[in-house]
């Protein structure tokens, strides 16, 4: 069998941001990987939803749930064009999240300006790769949203 | 045409958390209301629905978005018998909830463990509402599940 990359399994999570952004949403996919496996594609439809709580994240922890048929993702990993906010890592950290690894990062929105810990302990956090192209899509997508 | 109070409004969700605790789920409720009528009522599912996110007030989020056909809550009040945890409060920014009350606080996973805000500015919050019988609900609930 062949063992996929981190940077492989992040594609994959863009290629859900492009659909994004293709259906006029903020351009944000995921996906989670248990064992070389994709068990769930999402991306941001909070627009065609309407629903604020349709961020990528929290889909694709529902869909990764069902799949597996349990509530907790210790032994996934979640691959996600941009740095999750506050909700989305209050969902990884019920999901008990074994990975989590984020592109770009966001100094506006995402957990990470919260100094406490907000991620479940166990979780392990990776981020940067393939940031270019995830902060190109965004970019590309509030310009557009500008004129 | 009668206007109902806070407590009439917290008892309605009292009312769905008594469904969780008869269905073997962590008795949180939660209704919301709009110009004096629930658009929304839901209580936690992460058991039946084997997803983390299902908490009450994602569901109600989520249902009152749908009910009003608009993703923000501006002008609704969310009733919920627990304080809300750190994703459901993120959830509540999201839609820039116009008022909160909760019944009780949730010292070990409430989000107001935290300093930093992490409400909407504009959201109203109330606490204490029957605030006994939403505790006696919850001890009987995790007594049961030690015995």
């Amino acid at each position: 069998m062949e063992i996929y990359s981190d940077e492989y399994w992040m594609n994959e999570a863009l290629k859900q941001a492009q659909i994004a952004y293709d259906e006029g949403e903020i351009p944000v996919g995921a996906v989670i990987v248990v064992r070389n496996r994709i068990i769930a594609r999402a991306y941001n439809q909070t627009e065609k939803l309407t629903d604020v709580t349709a961020h990528a994240e929290i889909l694709a922890i529902t869909a990764a749930s069902h799949a597996l048929g349990a509530k907790y993702l210790t032994e996934c990993k979640l691959y996600v064009t941009l740095e999750p906010c506050i909700m989305c890592a209050g969902a990884s950290f019920w999901s008990q999240l074994g990975e989590l690894h984020f592109a770009s990062n966001d100094p506006q929105r995402g957990y990470s300006r919260i100094p406490q810990p907000l991620l479940h302990p166990k979780t392990k956090v990776f981020s940067g790769l393939l940031e270019d192209k995830s902060k190109k899509l965004l970019q590309a997508f509030f310009k557009n949203l500008r004129n």
